[in-house]
């Protein structure tokens, strides 16, 4: 009996290649997470010894990840999670537009095409409002030109949101050199510019540190990086007034209402603290694996990496935890489904997009064909992740790219 | 040392009458739901076994939710919880503005005195747009007269909001019967209104049908019923057409974005359904409880129950499950505090407003006194509490009233 049941796990094996969506969480967190639910029941709002208890550890939280982050606690706002801090700082917005609507000009917004549903699709809302967006793309090598955002900027710009490691392509951006243009700009121009990044992908997989990119707001996820779902923060530089839209309670100094999840909070603090000291290490680990992973890749006909040249250039601006190949003209999302055959999850870009809609905005916007774009897939490891899954990965690729060559639907039309 | 340790357990025993606040979570559906966050892993939004697994146990608790709550699964979307839930239909309004910008008369909306801070204070955000607000405050019971919501709609009203059970006295309202007279009304004048209510104290605690309730919108929570926290749900009943302002991924049919928080769902479920088949005898035990301790409370001198009549009236008009007293002058929050060191854990009122500002609004809005709004304490209690720890509540509040009544600042005011 024993011995058909592993078997059976054998087989159902599942090699997990998408961390970028969502990272397996730490076993040893989530219980004591929990255990915090449990034992720290009291709604940290409340006056009483329950409520003080949660809240002192709700404090203690924030004072955790302050610290890895740098940046005061104060700075952090609670949040369910990124998608949340992203639309929170897009629609403190809406208030501007009376300020302006006197004025010929409408407010403006500076976003980079790499970002992320969450922070793309609000703007797009607030261009339907009349708001002025423009959009930057990146070279073909995944990177945005600081200079382009510079002259993106006009005297009504209030919002510049470039991404610090992009979730598909794992290009790093150059958030301080653009923050510094900015604030030039900025100064020059005698209005305030509020600097918004997306930093999920980079917390906890590269250094960071908040005070030296010097952005003014920046958002984070615990699942990302084997916490707890259901906690993200947003980091609203001091001094920076911006009005949220969601009232209610006065949690989180009046900033974002609700009863604060302690116990994924808890648990965020907690994976941040433990991941953070094994930064460097992973990292290391990481790019070993990466190099011999994308050498292997590049063995095999009919495979080209997203960016093309990613390779030919400096590997540190690159993520080793992100990678996005394309195979035309094989159909990205046929292919996460044929490799799933095999038990290996990987994806064809962002999971919050990946169901139904074709997404290859991010892509196309860096210069890639439609035809590659849509024959992206996105492999994403971590800390985990063995040499031998890798491996693993590979020769199933090299099984199934000519079956699914020959005499597919897609290769008909 | 084993004595030791268990006597300052008893020192420091606390007995938590804040369930309204939130309830102490079911240790087994919280344990249950971290076994779930680690098996059930996979991003639900993602194509393979992983994303696919996790997709279909959020289904599995939509279904299970919808069953219980006598509404269609669709009609569910998941948040973070009430206070999200509660904003989302407010905010879904801002886009009204522009259709009525070039009338005479602004969009109304119609908002019952009771409401918690979650709807009360986006509302008044709209009423500084524009949007036209009025406010229908419960009679002297504590209970909203429908015709007077009939009486206050008008034309352009858009919106009205009734809270079915409410959290700082406890009173049931007559939802269907204004859902009766809205509905009558907006078949006179030819433009739908909305019917929102909030249900999270009544969720678990009375009998409920969304579909017999036949409001338009609800919204319940998780924590407040044992379950985790970071889970509350938003009902929309079919065809119902709302344009919700946060956007990103295509979660919950594009109606709220970012990964889903499945333990926190999951366990949502499990504790509604574990509930649910307790709610008769719950509610048998609790009127039994709270009978007797409002006989016990009336003997105390001073102390009065909010509303001043509750005890003359029809029980089944008020929840077992919250009681609301004030004994004049003494403050509620000292007393809440002196309580505190008995190891008795009360609040004044509801907890996301407890902190540094007084919260008085409803209490004042139903006829109460200043003085008396501000003496007020909410004793909530749940399905563990026994009829010592009320007993144990009164001879503490017997003791401690006479010394807080006598020489203190307060007093000399």
């Amino acid at each position: 009996m024993k011995k058909k049941f592993s078997f059976i796990l054998l087989v159902m094996k599942s090699i997990y290649l998408d961390w970028a969506a969502t990272a397996p969480p730490d076993p040893e967190i989530i219980h004591k997470s929990a255990q915090v639910a449990i034992d720290y029941y009291g709604n940290p709002s409340s006056l009483h010894r329950q409520g003080v208890s949660a809240l002192y550890l709700l404090e203690e939280a924030r004072v955790i990840l302050g610290q890895i982050m740098d940046c005061e606690k104060q700075e952090l706002i609670f949040t369910s999670g990124a998608t949340e801090a992203n639309n929170m700082i897009v629609n403190s917005l809406l208030k501007r537009m009376s300020a302006f609507s006197k004025t010929a000009q409408k407010p403006g917004i500076v976003i980079s095409g790499l970002e992320h549903a969450s922070l793309w699709k609000p703007v797009q809302f607030l261009k339907k409002l009349g708001f002025q967006i423009s959009v930057v793309n990146p070279q073909e090598n995944g990177i945005v030109k600081a200079e382009k955002i510079y002259n993106a900027l006009h005297k009504n710009t209030v919002l510049v949101i470039l991404m610090l490691l992009n979730n598909e392509i794992g290009a790093i951006q150059r958030i301080k050199q653009a923050v510094n243009l900015v604030r030039d700009f900025s100064e020059n121009n005698g209005r305030r510019i509020l600097f918004h990044t997306d930093a999920v992908q980079a917390l906890g997989k590269i250094p960071l540190s908040l005070k030296s990119l010097g952005v003014d707001s920046a958002c984070f996820s615990a699942h990302k990086l084997g916490g707890p779902r259901g906690a993200g923060a947003l980091y609203v530089k001091k001094d920076t007034i911006l009005d949220f839209l969601y009232k209610g309670g006065s949690q989180e100094a009046e900033r974002r209402p609700g009863t604060e999840n302690l116990a994924a909070i808890y648990g965020f603090a907690q994976v941040l603290k433990k991941i953070a000291e094994q930064i460097s290490s992973n990292l290391v680990q990481a790019n070993e694996l990466m190099d011999r992973f994308i050498k292997d890749l590049l063995k095999c006909p009919g495979i080209s990496l997203v960016p093309e040249n990613r390779y030919e250039q400096n590997q540190a601006q690159f993520s080793p935890f992100i990678l996005n190949i394309t195979i035309p003209p094989i159909p990205g999302e046929l292919l996460v489904r044929v490799l799933d055959d095999y038990g290996i999850c990987v994806s064809t870009g962002s999971a919050c997009y990946s169901i139904k809609k074709k997404r290859t905005r991010v892509l196309t916007g860096m210069g890639l064909s439609e035809e590659k774009a849509n024959s992206a897939i996105r492999i994403s490891i971590g800390p985990d992740t063995k040499e031998e899954d890798l491996e693993f990965f590979v020769s199933i690729l090299k099984r199934v790219i000519p079956q699914l060559k020959k005499g597919s639907a897609f290769n008909k039309s």
